[in-house]
């Protein structure tokens, strides 16, 4: 079910990373996520609902990845996840979102976003409740990887 | 902002807590949350958006706080945080999120909810990207307390 949904986050992370944070990415093919284990140090997951389904966009980053990332956006070296780091995943994951919403559109499925929650810590995993499997998709930056994972559902 | 909305969830966690897992809770008086570590050991998520609103319905239990109230759900004794009692916590989010979004039609307030995200792990730290303060409602069960926090911030 998600699977068709995935191309337009890639297509607005690839937009969003290029134009924000000068980061070219590579986006691998999806797959299936196994497990529920959190694939980075620092996570930002954004709720989403309306035209009949609803599901979450979930980043997560490794820390060089990131840190890279951000520093590029914010003309600033950062080498610690300060809430600097923190704010900015939630701003990324937002305008992922929101780029996103705009080619949802045009395919038909009108969604809302709710506010990204940035989550770190140590062995995190984050279970959804959710009927079908979340799609999982591996990005190489120049500093690191990162996932886009995807878990739409008819409601 | 958030501080308004706050009742229609407390009042549903108390009916589903007491009509789902014969559990009856105490609110105290709601606070504002300080700081992004999570209460507890075990943390749903929901994201809310719509009616020019959107934000997060956060869930955080106690070990003992949930492991009692998951034995009662499912008539089976838990003692630890297994997969089910996981899945629970995204049950009991979704079905107290359900219940609140009712009551907060009949004042005007329209929201969709997208699927709930549990999050376990150590030392964990949630940062919503939001513009006003979250609320906290700490909440107390025989065996162990937990928090309900809302964040709805208007678009």
């Amino acid at each position: 079910m998600s699977i068709e949904y995935t191309k337009p986050f890639v297509d607005s992370a690839s937009k969003v990373f290029l134009t924000m944070t000068q980061t070219q990415i590579e986006a691998g093919t999806p797959v299936v996520k196994d497990g529920v284990r959190a694939f980075g140090s620092v996570t930002g997951i954004l709720g989403l609902s309306g035209s009949g389904v609803s599901g979450n966009m979930i980043l997560s980053f490794e820390a060089p990845c990131i840190l890279k990332i951000v520093s590029n956006m914010l003309y600033e070296e950062f080498t610690s996840l300060t809430s600097d780091v923190v704010d900015a995943v939630g701003e990324l994951t937002n305008m992922i979102c929101g780029g996103a919403k705009s080619d949802l559109a045009e395919m038909g499925i009108t969604l809302d976003m709710s506010t990204p929650v940035v989550v770190q810590g140590e062995n995190v995993e984050l279970t959804q409740l959710c009927k079908t499997p979340t799609i999982s998709v591996p990005c190489l930056t120049p500093n690191g990887r990162f996932v886009i994972e995807i878990n739409l559902t008819k409601n």
